[in-house]
């Protein structure tokens, strides 16, 4: 069965993101990241920066977006109108959203359990992207202007919230190879080679 | 750091020895598998069948090699002479073995957690192969002659005893991707493509 669809996990700080773009850019389809939470926007009527926080990492109790969405969803309970949690109802959208995504034709979708959603399609091929800690934390840092102070805490906080996140809405242990078609050390392998290496991978299934 | 040594972890059936073979031919470095057998029994004094057994896979209890070693190392414990289990010696002999071979120059290390024993050098690229079940089944039917009746049986069992004997003697998860710097699904991917991939990461961390 051809791989079409390309699904794309990968730890934060990682380069996930840019392999994805890069694979898409090479085999000449379209690439989903920003659009999925535009898209999950418009659908749940959530603002872009909760979907950003809560569709693939679990909230942290200290979240101001998630204490504002939550309290809403408390009130709805007392008032018995909504059995399901803010995150439940962004994971519900997103779910819908990556669904028709993938129907429109071959694409690359990074992270968002996009590998779990599309679980019952046959032409998904499935990647994790991961590298050491020393890797990411220089990346962070220098991508994403994170404090040097604070940068080992916010990797060991964001991997484990994407780890209870995972776990919570498949089932599944975040991170194990069984669960994808390959995986790469980012952090070894260099951003370019990894997405020559995805690509070898798509056209080696397609033929 | 160039990479010198590829360990490759396998899933039983998937295919990861003759990668592994594959592998040291297209680079043209030697292949250790039934070697270290050979030299971990002149080490250690068990037989090569026991070797076999209990080197990479947890023990069943119903092994009667396993049984007669235990029924050795009971009695060493009754007369006091021997604080290590027949599986914990052969498991040592095995680290020797392979730290040795290491050191003799670049090589493919198939199995026996070879990954973890190496964990303290820097020049080992670390691969898992797996894939899914009925891949598996096939080839463990029509390579190793299993019988088709006791094939789902035999997979799951042998799945089970790789994973309690890694978490034994590594004390990590069996199957995590980020203790890999590359794995792939040899089901869909092939052997050869698989064999390709991890000489392009070689020749790439080698740049």
């Amino acid at each position: 069965m051809a791989k079409k669809i390309i699904t794309i996990s990968r730890e934060y700080g990682s380069g996930g993101r840019q392999i994805g773009k890069l694979v898409a850019e090479k085999l000449g389809i379209p690439y989903y990241d920003r659009d999925i939470v535009r898209q999950v926007a418009e659908e749940s009527g959530f603002s872009k920066e909760f979907i950003e926080k809560s569709g693939e990492d679990a909230p942290t109790t200290s979240s101001l977006l998630f204490n504002i969405a939550n309290a809403a969803f408390n009130q709805s309970l007392i008032i018995g109108t909504d059995p399901l949690s803010p995150t439940d109802r962004v994971f519900i959208a997103q779910s819908n959203v990556i669904t028709k995504l993938a129907e429109q034709g071959p694409c690359v979708i990074v992270g968002r359990c996009a590998d779990y959603i599309l679980r019952d399609r046959e032409d998904c091929l499935n990647v994790l992207i991961h590298a050491d800690e020393d890797f990411r934390e220089k990346r962070i840092v220098t991508r994403y202007g994170e404090d040097t102070a604070n940068v080992k805490g916010t990797l060991k906080q964001r991997d484990e919230r994407r780890k209870v996140h995972y776990k919570h809405y498949t089932g599944l242990t975040w991170g194990l190879a069984k669960n994808y078609h390959v995986t790469l050390d980012s952090g070894l392998l260099g951003v370019e080679i990894c997405a020559d290496l995805i690509v070898t991978c798509v056209n080696t299934a397609n033929l």
